[in-house]
């Protein structure tokens, strides 16, 4: 491959990742060539748990906004909540057209006209092996296998080369065959020659293969035949493949099958309008049906495999679903992994489970679930069909991104050649030499209710300040002329001891403040801080030494 | 065993759990026979995120304090917190005679000597195979194998018959010969006869054995080896085997070694003290000295493997420790479990660890640790060694119990004669017939700071309010006379709203409030709560309806 010297050659491809390295989630990638920006996938981040109060994370693409009358379009890969999450509020700030597969845009449109914003944008749904152009960008969709249907890598054909990203993607065999990553198409494109090839890193610590979605489909089958009584399969409304195998393995056992929760129904229906689904006619019923059938003739499916609290699942374990009583005999089958941050919620609902008398089924203890990213040999194999010139480890951890890249040495891509790059930073490619270069500004924003953004560093630390201690809020009213004290010290607490101690440690904490209160010359005009300032530290000591706890103190000294 | 008609056969055996069936952590079980309690173990538990602000769980004891004059001592199986770390609250409340084997002895010595509670409490050394009284009680130590030295299980020898504790165990072969399990006594016990084997129950969803302590050495010994620069080795400090190999391969490696952290050099001191350890001379030196030495001359030891964030690791990974900065060639050693809940804070410290260069090696990538709980072949073995009459397995969430339970059936034991016990339940035993009767109160008692049990259901849920959203105090005064508001509505927040956003939503908060007051009649004598409960609803309303959050709301109306 030697440069030539046509004109394009001399204007550098720009990837800028700005979200998704470093961290699961928030996955945004921009590609720029010659002033146009086309955006790959809009993804947001569960909270993590020092973000009190917040209820998801979204990229900081203000970049975006700045250049927002240059973006061209929007590429997504897939339909997973860390690729699709953010679309919403990047439409809102630029409506650019979104491309994606069928099933992506079917999904895509439903959430936007929950939220009124499906009239506002161009949808354009592109099929496996199609391509379109999005300025100088030439886009083909390859297929590509994950826990979902309608997956595709991207090949991005720009001036500068011939980019191939993977999305989410893992290649194993033995599954539907047209749900089957393709490996031809991708063979194709290593032999005419990839520059860069930018891949899925989520599992590049986990040796060997992948188990095959078949694999799992027996394991479901026996459990589902073994069990006497009801059978409950919950598991993440996207994957379509597990639920394609479920509704085969009811029509093969002869049992009725009732789709449980919003999500689910969701993803069925436009499972079956696109034809990934067929439900035989007579099988599906309504869950109010269910007490019609024998116990052993119910097969029912759910969310609520992560531990959520408010899930049809989390309410059955509890005891509190209208239809669902667990009875002895019952199966559960939690069909997911088991996400690091919600095992104590999902070891909860099962120990619950279990105590009912149902039989539980999971992933400690039965392969039950497989993963849908690639593990180290289907990695290199992705290395292998691409050969690509560069290599930049995307999708995960820096732990992971990490052991990509020493992944991608050991299949023999020279380090130098090898770009492990961070959000933010300006990856650039010309005359077929890519390097890391200057950054753009990138981050999280938190999106809390209707804010987005209003919450940062000190509105959290305050939050956790409040979580921990609770609070105590001092009143005290001062006669605006004389400065003397004609209300309170009144102390008044939420989150900070039980109601029957509180009296007598209020009182003294009275006390405590009247003395150090006494002791402050209040004949100046900056008597309400001076106030305020001796109450805070006064209660502070005090409630250290008698009970070692810090609440958030506010002294709220006013003059009437 | 045919039942003789002797007097004491009469009388029934009681055992009571009072924690650690149902839960991982707090561990105390009640023996109870003529009259006389015996209490095995005194463990604490580490809240779960819901319990905000609680420092430690500690069961609820009640029962005992009842029954104060009635403990006749409290027997320790092994040091580990959630076996000990309740004690000092016991024996504040309940004085009565400790015994343990020499290294849990001198563990606790130094907990109660911080506590001032030493001098109190006789603590009686009990070594492996020694035995001793406790009224009615015979008890003697059986040394058991666990990721700590000097752990026992217990032959308690009754008039009702004998019973076997096991305490926290693991059956593996190939380690250091002392510290193995004395599977010959056991054997010699089911010889004897066994009325009822209670066992650990925490690994018995795992198929097979535990790896052997000295395959991990093998492991440790390459990876230290492997090394061009320092090695720092985090790990629990109560792991005195592993600390064990670890100094054995500094001394093979000839390596200077580093105790680095107060809990760390604790262990050390008690392990060298007894004869656990032998740091040959000059091979260890101070942290201030790693500066003398090449790179590849240290070896440190410390904690902090959890993700702790105050712990000397987390510091290095943040590059905020006084001595040690990582360089290239540094390699860090997590050798320990990733426990449920902290996975998302030990992922990054080794996500920094890495960014800083250095080598990392955990259990995700490496046999670097080994569970100190048996697995199921384990448990089968310690059933086939005790042949115990009846089954009662502990130490674990339900889920465990119930696994344990159906192993236990599997090996042949009758089903009628598994005990599937929980907290409380009073289990009998009498003319070697058991079943399960009544039940005590039991629980968990919170300690926040110097609280102890003050922190309850209501506290929490006021805590977890104010960790989302925040809180708002909404202050007015009003003339005693006429009811005029003279001051106010004033309206002051933390953790709710940033800065720069809050003016303007506060002023439109008190236009809304002073609208709901004037709709109110103020003539009567309870003008105060009802101009409160208004402010409450007019505020809550107005911010779920503009921002969509729920901050705790405090209105403050006075009357000067």
């Amino acid at each position: 491959m030697t440069p030539q010297d046509t004109p394009e050659k001399s204007i550098p491809l720009k990837i800028i990742p700005l979200g998704g390295l470093g961290e699961i989630g928030l996955n945004m990638t921009v590609f720029e060539y010659d002033g146009v920006i086309l955006v790959v996938d809009s993804g947001l981040m569960f909270p993590e748990d020092y973000m009190l109060g917040v209820d998801i994370v979204i990229p900081d693409y203000e970049y975006l906004r700045e250049n927002k009358e240059r973006v061209a379009g929007i590429v997504l890969t897939h339909c997973h909540e860390d690729h699709i999450g953010a679309l919403p509020f990047l439409l809102k700030d630029i409506p650019a057209p979104v491309y994606a597969t069928p099933f992506t845009i079917a999904l895509v449109s439903h959430k936007l006209e929950e939220k009124d914003l499906l009239s506002r944008v161009d949808l354009h749904k592109i099929k496996p092996r199609e391509s379109f152009s999005i300025g100088p960008f030439h886009i083909e969709f390859v297929r590509a296998s994950h826990s979902v249907v309608d997956g595709v890598s991207l090949a991005i054909r720009t001036p500068a080369g011939l980019i191939v990203h993977t999305g989410d993607f893992k290649i194993t065999h033995g599954q539907l065959d047209d749900e089957a990553t393709d490996v031809s198409r991708l063979a194709q494109l290593g032999e005419e020659g990839v520059l860069a090839l930018l891949s899925d890193s989520t599992n590049a610590e986990k040796e060997g293969y992948t188990l095959s979605e078949s694999e799992i489909g027996a394991t479901l089958e026996k459990a589902v035949r073994d069990s006497s009584g009801r059978v409950i399969v919950a598991l993440f409304a996207s994957n379509v493949p597990r639920l394609a195998q479920i509704v085969n393995i009811a029509a093969k056992t002869g049992k009725k099958i009732v789709f449980n929760g919003r999500s689910i129904e969701v993803s069925m229906r436009i499972a079956q309008e696109l034809g990934y689904i067929n439900v035989p006619p007579g099988m599906q019923i309504d869950v109010s049906e269910v007490k019609n059938y024998e116990d052993n003739e119910v097969l029912l499916v759910t969310t609520g495999s992560q531990g959520e609290p408010m899930s049809a699942l989390a309410r059955v374990a509890a005891g509190a679903h209208k239809q669902i009583k667990i009875r002895d005999g019952d199966t559960v089958i939690l069909s997911s992994k088991f996400i690091p941050g919600n095992e104590k919620a999902i070891t909860g609902i099962i120990n619950n489970l279990y105590r009912r008398g149902a039989e539980v089924i999971y992933e400690k203890i039965s392969a039950i679930h497989v993963s849908g990213h690639a593990f180290r040999e289907e990695l290199k194999l992705m290395m292998h069909l691409t050969r690509p010139r560069y290599f930049m480890p995307v999708h995960g951890e820096y732990r992971h991104l990490l052991h990509h890249a020493r992944l991608a040495e050991k299949v023999g891509i020279p380090k130098n050649r090898i770009l492990l790059a961070q959000n933010g930073n300006v990856i650039n490619f010309m005359d077929e030499v890519g390097w890391i270069g200057e950054s753009v500004d990138t981050g999280r924003t938190f999106v809390d209710g209707k804010g987005i953004g209003d919450v940062g560093r000190k509105v959290l630390k305050d939050r956790r300040a409040l979580s921990e201690h609770g609070m105590v809020v001092a009143t005290m009213v001062l006669d605006f002329d004389t400065g003397v004290v004609i209300y309170g010290p009144e102390l008044l607490s939420r989150g900070f001891v039980f109601e029957d101690e509180k009296g007598h440690l209020l009182q003294d904490a009275q006390c405590v403040i009247m003395d150090a209160v006494e002791q402050l010359d209040l004949s100046g005009p900056d008597r309400i801080p001076l106030i305020e300032a001796a109450t805070q530290q006064a209660l502070r000591r005090f409630f250290n030494y008698v009970i070692r706890r810090r609440p958030v103190i506010v002294p709220l000294v006013l003059e009437v």
